[in-house]
């Protein structure tokens, strides 16, 4: 369960040292990715190209990366950055976007973990059942827990993997495999945000920057994303005023507010 | 003419059926399309890798090919998407940003209406002219109706091609060529807000999605446009704002809004 | 020392010419650069197509080359735009994203000096010192001003280079290698907010393209800039609403603001 004194030491240390953040992510959502990372007092650096990746990932912190709009060449782009991160012992966050819509997705997903092996993989519960190994799927239902929740398959993919797992959703689920911790703040509207959940993935990104415990840093990314999404939803008349109105939470987010706030 | 009951209802469907839009667009106004398809319930994906794009088509309810940022390889993979598109009968709406503007852009529209056929094509009154084929402009005046507008040009693209057009502007037209639908919503505000246009693209392919009428498609996604663009410019300090006001109007549209706000 | 009239004068000619500006810039900050021109009362365009851009450059009164999320066919297009614009002397706007970051960013900015001569760079103080040959660097404190201020770089660059040289900062400063003028206005708040130092570079191209003095056009790009986002973020909650104001103010700007707000 979240220690709230850690989650505000955390908080306090993203501030602080503003970590700087290298993210290979997708078009939609880069400048909502940076801005969400200022907001929350880290640093955020995008890049892509084979000519500088390993040297910008060696500069950062953290390497985010996010499939959403890939193609060959930045595939190309992520293992070679991925492996830099892998060989300095810098934290990777995947985020599997659409994994399982296209066989492509569900490819590349894999070759990430396979040749870069994540700390961390955020996504929703369809994309992290995609990424569980097929011949777990192919046995059946009673080859995994009866209850046969996403939640299994996050704690297989974690065991599989050596990766912390997080399931977005009403409930967050953040597993190592063994113990699993909830973040139960948020609002439908998220939802209704473009790329919020790669915002998400980028805010855990920069908690995993600071926090050598990937299970606690996920867990407290997700917190910050949860309360501050609940926050701006209470002022907000639809998706576009959600928008600005998460950057501002997220941006006067304090330790008293995750003290009031949080709903583990 | 609009009958109001069917705008209604095709609000309505987008809501409920909320179709997967598969947009291959350009790298400005990828935000705004997911937020826009997102407030009118429908749901976004941006992907353009010729390793998957025709897989993508193939689960979506309609496609956008918008050349904004058009280069060799979006383009590959457009004329690939919008082949999947058409075999399986997919609405494909086409936005030939820029069209005339360099003699790459026309080309390429020109090449995807021979290859792709798309279903709609939207545009402002340049682009549109660009596209009517250089036989008929070269011919001269007299060659086609007498007032020779805009919308002659439209009339005479979509006799050539098949395709319902839809010319932007203060008055909106949309024509199958023979029959022409005017929509007068709208607030000059929104041509200061980038984009603007292909999010009118990208809405009026959602309600193509639901609604296998193409001109009543267009016209009820120009309607839409159109009153939640008015309706926002008048909460609106300048650009800024407006992006904010209109993703909300949007949003929050319904049948009475529908009904008191359409001018034909 | 900036003159009043001729900075008001300046602005009345964006908003009545509303010039043209090619943009070849990083995915990151496109929509809000293209905002940002569209607020000033100029026309964006983005285009970064090798089969496109020299034609594209060709009719327009600017052009900016931002590498922020550089790769090789980016950069390609960025030398054939650069050349292009060079031959037929329109004005050239370079911002070096993150120069010194890596050495592929070095490299890069300094190929594009060498082979497109721009009118103007704008960067911070870190980005222009990493420009400044290695010569001079290497030569150590001695060979420069004794001060040994980024702005004594900025003076060396201009000198080296030919360029009026713009770093941003707490107070900009804006140097032909002689005259070096400052503006005070702005707020930190800007530097929360992804893209702000783009879109001064952008906005620093609107006015070098109805202006021949390219030292008076970056002055008042800078002072048009520094002043919006002073008056936008006294209004702002956060770095969300702050990118709203910002546009809004930059939308509504006139003489009367000039007048009152400026601080050289």
């Amino acid at each position: 369960m979240i220690n709230i004194q850690h989650l505000e030491r955390d908080l306090s240390l993203v501030r602080e040292k503003s970590p700087l953040i290298h993210n290979i992510t997708n078009y939609v959502v880069m400048n909502n990715t940076a801005n969400a990372l200022l907001s929350i007092g880290a640093s955020p650096v995008m890049a892509h190209s084979v000519d500088e990746v390993a040297e910008m990932t060696g500069i950062a912190s953290a390497l985010v990366l996010n499939i959403g709009t890939l193609d060959a060449e930045w595939v190309r782009a992520m293992l070679i950055a991925g492996q830099a991160a892998a060989e300095k012992r810098i934290p990777i966050v995947l985020d599997p976007v659409g994994a399982g819509a296209t066989s492509y997705r569900t490819k590349v997903c894999l070759q990430i973990l396979e040749e870069c092996k994540p700390s961390i993989i955020r996504g929703n519960a369809s994309e992290i059942m995609a990424l569980v190994s097929s011949n777990v799927k192919t046995k059946g239902v009673d080859s995994i827990n009866s209850s046969e929740s996403a939640l299994d398959f996050a704690k297989i993919l974690s065991q599989e993997t050596g990766s912390v797992v997080v399931i977005s959703g009403q409930t967050d689920y953040i597993t190592d495999g063994k113990t699993t911790e909830t973040v139960s703040n948020g609002n439908t509207l998220m939802a209704r945000v473009t790329g919020m959940g790669c915002t998400a993935t980028a805010i855990v990104a920069a908690f995993a920057a600071i926090n050598p415990d990937m299970l606690q840093a996920a867990t407290h990314g997700m917190a910050v994303m949860g309360i501050s999404g609940e926050m701006a939803a209470a002022q907000s008349q639809g998706n576009g005023s959600m928008q600005v109105h998460f950057l501002d939470e997220l941006f006067n987010m304090n330790g008293s507010t995750l003290r009031n706030k949080i709903r583990l």
